[in-house]
């Protein structure tokens, strides 16, 4: 391990960071841009089920699942089933979460897959799912021989920590776009609305420098398995 | 070290990301946006001054000036100087590039500082220019004591990567800023402008990915020297 920071002590910061990115991006979406909906005439309802599902859903959860696995004082085989169970939900909500993009783009007749946006999400998703797999395989169940394991645990963390920053920086972007497109449309550019949505990427991107200068960190003292990759 | 691999074979890969980055974002601002220029009375050529210098420039230069430290067959002193050298280049070119986003906008009566990609781009400098100055005093001149130094070093390379991550997170997020103006203004979506600049970016993010991963790979085999902090 490169520094001499207990990975338990660390993770209170990016957890209260979680919250608030959390309560900004709940408040952008209900308070300022009308609430969340599955099905509505007003189909800006749809689009704002997109941020809420991939910064609640996919980022942070995706967060607690990497940080779990160094700060919890459990055993690894818990620790790991903890991991793979909370990457897998976050998965799945992302995956909803996009498809309420599609939705809201089909149902208003907006072209999909042109953007930066799209594309890097597309793509982390698609890592994200297959490095998932390779994990579950390799490590859980079957499960790899020693050789394969300790060969595979580097690059592990290593595309994990790819994808995850790859995640956090698709979502700044997104945040971006979005609010390019409202300030076009008349939203002041230095208003309360822009420095929220402004505020909540700069949060989110805090918190994944901290998930990743976690893993970085030392594992809980009464845990005798901490895995030590980096 | 994490990962078996060599620096010095890794590095193949980025250095040919870097001319295939540096080509389109040349292609981009000279073909398609009309060239560069400092004074004009189109302003948008001052404008196009600032993706050049910032990719080229900034993120380009700094890559090469992360992985010389790891990848090149020289002593460590000849490295650091290399380093430091071509990180303080980097930085000036930076500078010189965020400045010419300000007078484009002055001189065209647009606001400054309102978006995300301009808060995330003057923290990167702020942070690249603290990050340098510390460097320059613990580990170069006058020097740090030898406790201080080993207790900086993998602060200074986690501290590095991630200004450099944001850096690189930034400019994507500039790409995406200046199509979605230039597609509001009626450039296709789907057009080859637009594919060449989401490709310019992820061709930079993938060069990013690399520069991180090289910081986990082994150094030359002939150098007693390299650093081993993360």
């Amino acid at each position: 391990m490169a520094i001499g920071v207990r990975a338990m002590h660390l993770t209170i910061v990016p957890h209260v960071l979680a919250v608030a990115a959390a309560v900004m991006v709940l408040v952008w979406c209900i308070s300022f841009r009308g609430g969340l909906a599955w099905d509505s005439s007003d189909k800006s309802l749809i689009f704002n089920v997109h941020p809420v599902l991939m910064l609640i859903g996919f980022i942070l959860l995706s967060g607690e699942a990497i940080m779990c696995y160094k700060s919890l004082p459990l055993s690894k085989e818990v620790k790991k089933l903890i991991h793979l169970v909370v990457h897998a939900i976050a998965l799945i909500l992302g995956i909803v979460g996009v498809y309420a993009a599609f939705k809201y783009h089909n149902e208003s007749n907006i072209a999909n897959l042109y953007s930066l946006h799209s594309w890097l999400g597309i793509g982390v998703i698609v890592i994200y799912g297959l490095q998932w797999i390779y994990g579950f395989l390799v490590f859980f169940y079957p499960g790899g021989s020693g050789g394969l394991r300790s060969e595979s645990l580097p690059w592990h963390v290593l595309v994990g920590m790819f994808v995850y920053i790859l995640a956090v920086a698709t979502a700044a972007i997104g945040f971006l776009e979005k609010l390019t497109f409202l300030e076009v449309s008349g939203v002041d550019k230095y208003g309360a609305e822009a420095y929220l949505v402004n505020f909540t990427a700069i949060v989110t991107i805090l918190y994944g420098a901290f998930v990743v200068l976690t893993c970085f960190t030392q594992a809980h003292q009464a845990d005798d398995y901490s895995y030590s990759a980096i």
